[in-house]
């Protein structure tokens, strides 16, 4: 069965992409990153992810200590938009400097070793955040990174990199989760968090007014059906 | 002061492109790693060197749990050749996958954050082992991930990435070490390591059998000078 390590945050794009992965043929190799984000809920959300698909995964961990980001730093407010179509127009304080390349080089690393054929980020440049490092430039410009950094691009074989999300409406990643039957309930998108590891009974709802919040509600509300966090 | 990251190991090459960016005028910020490297004799080597030159540094730990390197795993052997001129025909079991993706990607952001104008690496595709991430093509791939992935990019700025040993020799690297004063006796070059952080009055000598100890002592021996780790 051909390898692929995925990207796996534990949000609503990246667990779509996932079981995009499997339902392409792919065994996955997941990777999440505890990497000093302001909550850690959808690390929770990510290893109950990966234990549900029964994959495998690494949870990795460091620290940005250099900050620069509202997202690594819980004493800052995060940028609050009226509505979803604000969103994206200016790369926001929530931008993570390098983040994305940071990702793809430990999935690089661990795509090589495991021989895996290809890596998927469920990165999207539609209804986004406007984050420079989630736009096809930036992926065309990283596949030739992995091509001339790697053994493996020596030896004239190639780790491919997916972002099967990249052109699509956040409704058409949800219509898509939906066919592939992905349990939107683990998922967490709301970069405000929750308690951390909090389990049930216990139940926290997303704060409704982040970003990422906007725009997955926008994207259940377009399709038409509601978010199971929500209910 | 215009602001530089560099990337230190404390081996030879990065330690003389340190000096190097200090004497072209840059104020060094260091990137120290700690990756489950098979000794950690280098970390406190370029600790040690940080502090010398009087630089802010961050020591950054994570681990490649994946492995795939002997670099990685002590339980392994180093290869061995005869002579320097054995090194670099092939990639050798000390390739770290995608090792310095993951380096320049820490640096990226490091620099996005401190507003730094340039990054300094010190990869040399001449007397090197014969990794992808040391040739020059991979440098010019990752620039260009450099600006489609962070926001000073799509600003029209841009963080230069310098490769200022890239095409010398060993012995050019020595050289140019002695003019900048580099002091070599605080830097450690050998893959074997030698004894966890063992400081004076204990002595710990390089193996001078590996492929990193080879391609050091061929510089000093053709330059003409006695590597002070051997004295």
């Amino acid at each position: 069965m051909k390898k692929a390590v995925v990207l796996l945050s534990g949000g609503l794009d990246s667990t779509v992409t996932l079981y995009w992965a499997k339902n392409k043929g792919y065994q996955p190799y997941c990777l999440i990153f505890d990497y000093g984000q302001r909550h850690r809920r959808e690390i929770s959300s990510a290893i109950k992810i990966a234990k549900k698909i029964n994959c495998k995964y690494h949870l990795l961990k460091f620290t940005l200590p250099w900050g620069g980001s509202t997202l690594l730093d819980k004493k800052t407010n995060l940028p609050q938009q009226k509505n979803a179509e604000e969103i994206g127009k200016n790369i926001p304080s929530t931008y993570v400097p390098a983040r994305n390349t940071i990702f793809l080089s430990f999935a690089l690393s661990y795509a090589e070793v495991i021989k895996a054929e290809a890596i998927f980020i469920g990165a999207n440049a539609l209804d986004y955040s406007g984050y420079p490092d989630c736009r096809p430039e930036y992926y065309t410009a990283f596949r030739e990174v992995a091509k001339k950094g790697t053994k493996i691009g020596q030896e004239k074989k190639e780790i491919k990199i997916y972002t099967p999300l990249i052109r699509k409406t956040k409704a058409e990643i949800v219509k898509l989760g939906m066919k592939l039957k992905v349990p939107f309930a683990l998922t967490w998108s709301c970069y405000a968090g929750g308690e951390p590891f909090r389990t049930e009974p216990f139940r926290v709802n997303p704060c409704g007014k982040c970003d990422s919040c906007l725009l997955r509600n926008k994207g259940f509300r377009e399709v038409g059906i509601i978010d199971p966090l929500f209910l």
